[in-house]
């Protein structure tokens, strides 16, 4: 059983996060995560914070000498600007005369539309948005990323999977259908400012989102994540919950800001007919292969053997600098809503949070599936199960 | 806590469902569960099973005089075609010479595309399909649909909550948009053989489906569900899988068939900007309402207070008459797909399915943020966090 | 991940328990089930229920032609006095006047020390008592006893692990300490009235449950579980709720009555000195061996390949003839407590549920270590493994 | 849902420890987690280490201002000894030279029994103890402390729930039996250097101590939980796993070393008869009360509303000066253990270490009763509770 869990705020000393239930001997360092949140910390469209802000990575627990140890793995991801927040946030309370010399203590009563502020603040009984924007932030997302850099280790070392993911939409430019990055071409979309394989389309998202930025605007997007090398049989069609489609669903879904999900073709199949949606199989030389891929992989809540391919939706940001009309929670009157950060657009971000999101539901359920304590014992448990469907002629 | 897990094959003698966690006091008879098994079965384009097929529901466990009593509730809906498959799907041994006189006990190993078929046989090891489509069948909504019904009997009585849903789109067809039903509504919506709110889209939807079905091929489609009365702060956005989308996206995309999933206006957000992809908040009297439903009535994966709405995409039924190529997993040699039933479209079914897991997955989050033993108990706590919030202005 | 839920109450239609997660091929009757059932309604000192009880055993789901397919394990026991008892327990509404004129159906207010009855009227808000002690009643461990078969089926097939248990005390009288039944002894437990190997032990604790009987009096009891072919490191040290002293912990305290449990030598190793209390490692052949069992097979929270041994003490039966002192919950008054049925001592069959519970935790510590969707692949794992170890000549 | 994780080795920079779930609203500093680490580090028989140690707290998360904000809380416990330890324990790799000539890093070959040693080395397939007993280590348990504290902050602040512990034997000195600590008695119990509460045989445990030091060996002892306060109907008999004996079993069997359990009088009431086992129930002005505390304030697997109290035994140290016999599993050959601390016994620690375990599950459990997202919201519950079970006369 793997099982994961964050912690922190976005203005804390650190986030953190434990990944629990991973096999001893999967070789990953702090240089590794490090990579990973640089990597989420591009794309054109970020604002000032991204610049500045520098991701220290520690590896707190469950590896040793570069390999881990069996044990949870806990990252330690802290917080360059953690000087300038330290009494705005300190754990421990403050003299009431230092915090109200503080503006960024100020209390925070013009929700956000579109955000988790109000409903946070009516949920946990709080007067002040700050507790709950500092959680609900998507900053929260380094952590699932630094989780996420250990699980794909573990599913490159023991199965060979590898993860890659691309922008395929930002605000109405989307890139050509069909079009989907191999894994030799992961360099190449980190490359492009939008993360996006096409390099028309990914100049067309960079117009668009320079148009928007000027326009005092947000912009939202569609990111498809791939995973290669997965074998068949990875999930199930035995319960709701077991179906792999669901749980990837529920990570995908589960990232800030997130509102719609598709495996394969997904909304698309609704809409064509049962001869024109299902990947048909034939024999390849002695090994059953599907001839399309719309089915994204999955069939009956199991992985098929062919290409992972899933969907986000990204709703545009809800932090809009033309702020969008609210309400003034301290006096009940009509108000301007809080303008706390200035990206125009986070989905080359998105992109790199859903490969990490992605990674630890296939990490989890290929554990289900082949067991082992040792990366060595899950690799051996795999290769044994494929030499059973050669053997079957499956 | 609330959990549930369901068992039972397709034409094994009968479906088993339990749902655990339940306050006491909720009433609910074996009637309420048959009715909702009836919209189960209802819906233009089903095939022949549906007519003669009866579901013959007990309520084994938790239910006492028409009311739960705490424990765990179990529910058997029975099959009444079992006797013609009582040494096909026997439990026990059958007398080897028997079961060679069984047509319909024949090792079925032509795997349909699109169903759990070939990826359940390379996965649990078997060489006859029989195992795996008997699970992974449709049949199992059945199960899920009679929790529901108790689960949304807890909803309404501890909160007054209502669920709905309807059929937004049937292949190409499509229900005009912003269109949806409320709670008065239901009783239209099930008079639609297709589950359309929108009379000119329902009968353009029941012409495709009879092309459809002249062509030999079948339809997936759109369904759309919609809860009425939650209050705010349902879910939360303090960690990834406790974000109410997240275990709604889980539960929608764990139903048989379905591969994409959204939240309020969903992939439509992404294409938009943000100062038109909000809900602006304004005073309403003391009341604190939004201007717009786009989000779904969720914001930081909670409920705002606004009417929760999301949508199920159901691709085409996978078993084709005019069937699709596949390989005899017996010889390896390419074949015809098995072609077990003859439903063209079950998308008006699947929004009685989407309900009950909607359903299921608030009652838990529901009972999380209030808890209570007795569906009064569970009443108070919401009463007075419905007071808290007035009290607070908010 | 495996799990399990009962539901269903003691005069309920039948008991229902679903075991969700075992890998296909599992060899398991209807008749397996049904011998476990009749090993726990064995037992001297036991009422007259159990004699005119007769468990009806289904075989719902999961399991055709004498094997597991893979899906949920589905298990009904009838209960054959149902005619008896069909309108007190219905769970749809019963006309008023019927119910008055039943005896049966009378409010059961005088709550019993020692059962649920009291906190169960106050948690679930409900004036009777019958709710409570319907579900809270040990037949429900009937249920438990049903999925411990097929949990120790897959044991059996898969690792070859054999588990059995003992009575070691009844009331003050105790057996020879360090007498553990083997396998092999399995028959001759089950032939003592009061399931103790030692012939003299066992014959007066008959003695002392007649002369408790002629008291009007009841008692409780010690019983031990072994599990013997156990491999090294089923369990884990590196969190506690991933311990298998935990699970077992949990399984066993989760039992009707357990107010203790001890693994090993359990409290008496918290007596004795270090040098005397852990179990020495010795090179057997090549082989690595204790020279003792006081740790009770676990070390670290993990097996450690030797014999599992686990105890659990059982309070005496909480409706004592000699009835005890209460208070009417409807008038306010003092009363003697109900007084339901008439059994002296259970322990015997405390053994056979408390089996079930190992073999169920064990099931699923086996398939975190070893994975595995069909029980030749668990094999072909646990094989592996054992296959490293003598390569490394641990 | 309230669930928790720890992470981090004795060696490395820090433990990590995340509690998710709690409501906003509890007052707690770090402080407060520095007063509980310190108990724990307390207690006659421990050697150097406990001595120059210092606990470095950091809430790393979810605490602002001395309140928690309903997020996960973080808790950093850093070592104070981690440079000595940064090359042995680095996460990332270190030069092989640079290792070579540390005597720290020589691998751990000879598995000390009655430690997680050899079963963890072949669990995890690694030839040297260190990553198994880095991790095993009772030092994990610092983290458990630093998480209960909080849980009982919570517990304390919504229901005015109190818990102590105290020890009851050491080795074969115990307490006289039935002398227990009230909340006033807890200064008064820490103050003994073996936290018992009677002094004469608080005297003649140190006694104990002193002369098992002497002969090179180690104790361990029994250690009981009280907890003052709890309304009754915490837990619930509906399901095994949801009895609330359960769930105390397991994470007091959770701890390290700790092999037997008991609710009550334990093992004791197995051995007396029904009519003397068991609390009879009084009606004492209008409450309903029991006359005796035998089941340990549960029945049914439910709070009674009496005192709570549950024991552990812990088994000796497992390093044993005065060295077992091993096998060194480098060479095959026997050899003594290896031998990395020096504490006789630890027994009082674990006192502290227990309280901690029965504050997280009675939080968790109060949580399932009585919901809540802030501390306010869930006292306004279990008030209405209160007053509720007044009303009705219980």
């Amino acid at each position: 059983m793997l099982r994961w869990i964050t912690a922190g705020e976005s203005h804390g000393p650190a986030l953190v996060a434990v990944l629990d239930g991973l096999p001893s001997g999967v070789a990953v360092t702090t240089g590794d995560v490090a990579v990973e949140l640089a990597r989420r910390r591009l794309g054109y469209g970020r604002g000032a914070r991204m610049k500045f802000e520098q991701d220290v990575v520690e590896l707190t627990g469950g590896v040793r000498h570069g390999v881990t140890m069996g044990g949870p793995v806990a990252v330690r991801v802290g917080n360059t600007e953690w000087p300038k927040w330290e009494q705005v946030m300190s754990a421990d309370p403050v003299d009431a005369d230092v915090l109200a010399e503080l503006a960024r203590n100020s209390p925070l009563t013009r929700p956000r539309p579109g955000h988790a502020d109000l409903a946070g603040m009516q949920k946990y009984d709080v007067d002040d948005a700050r507790p709950v924007l500092e959680r609900a932030s998507a900053r929260e997302t380094a952590s699932r990323v630094a989780l996420g850099t250990v699980a794909r280790a573990f599913l490159r070392q023991a199965l060979g999977v590898e993860i890659v993911s691309h922008v395929v939409g930002i605000g109405a430019v989307t890139a050509p259908a069909g079009v989907v990055p191999r894994p030799a071409d992961a360099a190449a979309v980190d490359e492009s400012p939008v993360r996006c394989l096409d390099a028309a389309a990914g100049a067309a998202m960079v117009e668009e989102i320079d148009r928007t930025r000027k326009d005092g605007d947000t912009l939202g997007g569609v990111v498809e994540v791939l995973a290669y090398g997965l074998p068949p049989g990875v999930g199930s069609f035995t319960h709701g919950d077991r179906r792999l489609d669901a749980r990837l669903a529920a990570a995908l879904m589960g990232i800030q800001a997130i509102k719609g999900v598709e495996v394969g073709d997904g909304f698309e199949l609704a809409r064509i007919r049962g001869s024109l949606a299902h990947d048909e199989i034939v024999n390849d030389g002695g090994v059953l292969r599907r001839v399309s891929g719309r089915s994204g992989g999955t069939e009956g809540g199991m992985t098929t053997g062919e290409v992972l391919r899933v969907r986000a939706a990204m709703k545009p940001i809800s932090t809009v600098p033309r702020a969008l009309r609210t309400v003034d929670t301290e006096t009940g009157e009509a108000a301007v809503a809080i303008n706390q950060r200035s990206d125009v657009c986070a989905v080359p971000a998105a992109g790199v949070v859903a490969e990490a999101m992605v990674a630890l539901v296939l990490a989890e359920a290929v554990l289900d599936k082949f067991g082992g304590d040792s990366v060595a014992e899950t690799r051996r448990n795999a290769d044994a199960y494929a030499a059973r469907l050669v053997e079957r002629g499956l």
